[in-house]
């Protein structure tokens, strides 16, 4: 494999499509949120991405079988309303920045061919979160920001770097025929994190005009919380036992002093 | 040079061939195997591959010359059997991402040019190992995959990932017209293998139906068990040790506060 | 996107222009100065540098747009002297050396298509500063390099590097039909440091025959020296503090010894 | 620029012309080798190589100028014996793997370009020195290396690795019509060598049958012997205060345990 490509393995007629993307990133909030979604709508794969900037393993699957890295596309036929669905999920970012760069323009191109006008990229936002994470959006064209703000985002502050794929994308899209917006929901980062995703599902079905149900979500958000409590619990027993540890030092040396 | 190729010294005509992959890696394993294999069935080199993705030094051999790193093809004709042999072993894995996947890929192309249908590839594979290493195997067919199984190889569990080129030519297989099996050794891996490396055999000789005296290994084993034996010895005074001068801070700290 | 690519937006004619280019670096120096020289001159953008050597991330802007990162060219009609001017910068030096090599050769091509026969790149040069600092010029041509000299410039001292594309645009000019100049204020670097970018545009102004009102900087310069001296006075409590733990734990030695 | 390339400044012809490299690497032996040599026979310099692989920096030179890495070709006519000589030395090595291969292949081109038969590539090889650092060498060829024996070289032993382009252009040398030698140095490596390079010319001016005056080395080698001989003292009074405190901490623990 000399670079990165796409494989079709079936062709499909899309009316409108919107591609929605999510790829392993902060608090895995866009990964999770696409498989969910996927598995709600019964999305159906119908091309994957392959690329050399994928790190070099393979992943065993549950048959003894083994498989590359790669982006898997989904398609969704909405019987009810205007716009059929792509999804994007996969294993990995790209490992190098021209990797990055080099992915994202084949996933614009993939778009483009499908008739695809407006993506939107999911992910998450490095924040000390309240009881409900809020979501965040920006995008390519007032149009679509707006769209996204009336489904309940909030406009991103200025001057914060999208890393990643997610932003890319956006970045990238300027140079096609495409407008994106991206939303990012408030996480804490370090664990994946299915109540931030739960928060952008929420802003993505008022947006989308779709219903999905995202009780789903609800066990995996206990589960979740419980880690955390947990362990915060430990990080605040070991506060306290290294300020006495600090204080006994400090005794010690104004007792030798 | 420029990009990875491959030198073809002798033309041979070889009948179904199998091609036997075994690279640097985890306990050595790949390497050590392939080795072994090539000088009991005294095959011949006939190809070597050339990288610039290999590490940028050269090697001095007995009488002062000195080479590039490289990969070595060796064949075996086997006289009484249905399929010949490729053996293919070599200094070093691909140092980039990119070069692992280009590697790969020079192989697949070579082992296709050769008439090659099935691969076979050689590795380790990180545990607390118990008296004799388990051999687990994972393939791109079922058909493969119960061929190693009932050779004795265990089904691989799911999820794992499998680092390098005894992975990636796995993954990149099936974009060929071609299967492959990956045969990995349970090791420590910390230190040459042959422990593991004499498991792996075992299972091979039974799938291909060919006969290999594995007893050439076992001076190897047992110098290697020596030198662990040692080394768990002196790890565990050092824990001694430490568990002592910890004991002794923590009385001084309560006498202290 | 496969490889850099500068977007014009607005063809211009321009007359001798001379390039001046400032991108990030030591003490913000180059970019800083670009950005005050552009708004008091109120120069107009006409044209962005895109790469994928940039870093893989976008900014988000007040309107809740977003953009990759990019390089910023602006042209400044002379209506009184010789040489109009096109000024450059941008959000990020390119990440790898090859990176480094592509996108200046982009800029000195971008250049030659516009009529420039002459390049200034201005940058920082660490140094212990005192009350006003200096500003050090070297160029691929005694003629240029004298101009800055009577500019007030000093001569750098011999085996400097220059590091970055200020210095690798100078390397690579040679190769073109082209003369380079830099200069580089003398700056502690780890802070954003309008004195510095005052001193080199001060000299730059001389060297152009153009007027710039430079007191724009000065509030800058105030609130940078306060940051500066409240991080020196707590280096300099931690200096004491550190000095009498050293003691006390030397005495305790003597003491136990 | 987009790739390494060779600039010749003057077109020079050659008789049965030898290449001898010397770049920057363990205690900068090749390099001091060349340059000492190049000025000892007034060589010429008459190339230029210059590669997107060296380092992001321009040095600047004594009178303001300024110039990106780069290596430097020398030729010199042999009026009494059979070989010319090309020297090559240079600023620096190629900065990544791909790098070292493709500068290295391009110096293979250009020294057969120039009817170079053979090559001689010099470096250090890190050891305790003792009173005259010995000289090893490994060849492409029987013949080559003999030679250098005779001219007081020792075989190399076997399995070192020698890193960089003084190994690479070896590596290389057997897929084109070159034969290539390389002598090293012994080295303590992390300071310049000017005595490495005294036995190393030493050796080199035997192989080739000229004679180089190398006295000019002894003030170098008088400092460098001072330099090391001031850094073994300070090395042994933090040995002897480590040893020390090391004791004192040991007692207290005894004390208190």
């Amino acid at each position: 494999m000399k670079g990165t490509f796409i494989r079709e393995k079936v062709k499909v007629e899309l009316k409108n499509p919107i591609l929605i993307e999510g790829l392993p990133g902060l608090g895995m909030v866009g990964k999770i949120a696409i498989r969910y979604l996927a598995g709600q709508l019964k999305a159906k794969k119908f091309a994957e991405l392959y690329s050399p900037f994928f790190p070099y393993y393979v992943v065993v699957n549950k048959r003894g079988g083994v498989r590359l890295l790669r982006g898997n596309f989904y398609f969704w036929k909405n019987e009810t309303g205007e716009n059929d669905l792509i999804l994007l999920t996969g294993d990995s970012q790209a490992q190098t920045i021209e990797g990055q760069y080099e992915v994202s323009d084949y996933i614009l191109n993939f778009a483009e061919g499908h008739g695809v006008k407006n993506i939107i990229t999911l992910g998450g936002y490095r924040q000390e979160v309240e009881e409900t994470p809020k979501v965040v959006a920006v995008a390519t064209s007032g149009e679509l920001l707006n769209k996204a703000l009336r489904a309940g985002a909030l406009p991103s502050p200025a001057g914060n770097p999208i890393v990643g794929m997610a932003g890319l994308i956006l970045g990238l899209a300027r140079f096609k025929n495409l407008h994106a917006l991206c939303l990012l929901g408030e996480t804490r980062g370090y664990l994946p994190d299915p109540l931030a995703t739960k928060s952008i599902l929420d802003v993505l079905q008022r947006l989308l005009g779709i219903q999905i149900n995202l009780s789903g979500l609800d066990e995996d958000i206990a589960r979740s919380r419980e880690i955390v409590e947990r362990m915060q619990k430990i990080e605040a027993q070991r506060e306290v036992q290294a300020r006495r540890m600090r204080k006994a030092e400090e005794e010690r040396m104004t007792y030798i002093s």
